[in-house]
């Protein structure tokens, strides 16, 4: 079987004109099929802002009404995609752009309303790798908006980690997956106040232990929980490092 | 060979709910493989002065700087293409939408500067069809975004009826191509206070004789003569039609 990278990159790395040439050029670099996956956040809240939308965040999750589902679509989809895809295409690499309504690849139900009301925000329910391995087969590399559909009509907004997540575990039927989660610091460190203190390799009794022993605690808890869904979807391992470090091998490990 | 209808609409009927409605339904009706290509400056404009970018238009076209570049790659590839994407979906037509910069199917050149810089609006360079049309084999229905890039990693705004006849050109190496124009009368009218008076069918001698005649006259002449290049370039027939029509084998048929 053929191996496949899926990179996640946050809003802030592609939405700075430094970190996203840096990024393009390592991501550019990377051998093999390939795939980016990005956010677009930051971009979402300045467009919000200068149209005079009020950006709400419960949990971390923007609350997308009807005016802010129109601004997410245009720059997640627009301004920050097309915008990766002419640079790359530049780099010769044969991007296409693509949300989840495109070739229907993935399929979101509007969250239901419980203590908050999220508004057209996706969880995903169906995705359809097939086209989508078609593509990469030939060299295509898809760039995913963190946008999916509800295949009533309405676009969604989803969470740009959960878009990696689930199409990286929807493409293990055609692939051998590697899922890359960019964050700010190299690796899950073993010492918060030591950016060096890389744990270069993670397995689920490892985590446990680390987690007992309190060395991996807070939001890197579910980071790590996730990933090990993914794995046990099939995905082959999953890796957390820095976008400035992509190819070259470093961060920390996530295996069975 | 197989048939494919290309058919471009212009922005004001993908903008209004009411016409955009009646539109989808028309396309989704039409047997066999088919390309939507749109338009959106309406959307553009809006947006712009909701952002306080003043939009210039000399001889029908817009000047893109680099602020105006952003809006339009906002509107035109994330509002609007997202939109009628989302929604044929939900129709079941499998739609996938594309810049020129998505698979790099359309490459421009920036329009040279001569009396009026339009900025970064494109003239087509190159068309690669190769894929689009592996993809319209599989059952997949581009919809095309008013946009080009001139793979140095900048997106380019080019003319939706340049985008429609260049696409149509290229994919008769692949299909036996209708391209079909929706304009506001039902099709190209013998008296211009009759909208009932539509002309059929148009050849080359014909239109030569009612230019002479002065039947045919101002802003018909290059839609007419855009129409024999695209004829001479290997599309089978030019069709011009009121949108609401699309599918009733209406409009004037313009055909070698």
């Amino acid at each position: 079987m053929e191996k496949l990278t899926v990179i996640k990159v946050g809003g802030k790395i592609v939405e700075e004109e430094a970190t996203l040439a840096q990024l393009l050029d390592g991501f550019s670099k990377i051998e093999g099929r390939k795939v980016l996956v990005h956010g677009g956040g930051r971009s979402a809240t300045a467009m919000a802002t200068r149209l005079g939308i009020e950006s709400k965040m419960v949990n971390g999750r923007r609350i997308t009404d009807e005016e802010t589902l129109k601004v997410v679509t245009m720059v997640y989809a627009g301004l920050v995609n097309k915008n990766i895809v002419a640079r790359l295409q530049s780099m010769n690499v044969n991007a296409l752009g693509l949300t989840g309504a495109d070739l229907n690849y993935m399929r979101s139900d509007k969250r239901p309303v419980k203590d908050v009301d999220y508004g057209f925000v996706g969880d995903v329910k169906e995705v359809n790798a097939d086209l989508l391995a078609d593509l990469i087969h030939k060299g295509v590399v898809p760039v995913l908006a963190p946008l999916t559909h509800d295949k009533k009509g309405n676009m969604l907004n989803t969470n740009a980690d959960t878009i990696a997540a689930e199409a990286a575990k929807a493409l293990t039927k055609h692939f051998e997956v590697t899922l890359v989660y960019c964050f700010e610091k190299k690796g899950v460190l073993r010492d918060e106040n030591d950016d060096e203190s890389v744990i270069s390799e993670i397995t689920r009794p490892m985590f446990e232990k680390y987690v007992a022993d309190g060395i991996i605690q807070g939001g890197m808890i579910p980071k790590l929980e996730n990933s090990f869904d993914a794995i046990h979807a099939g995905v082959s391992r999953v890796v957390i490092t820095k976008a400035d470090h992509l190819g070259e091998g470093e961060g920390t490990t996530i295996h069975e």
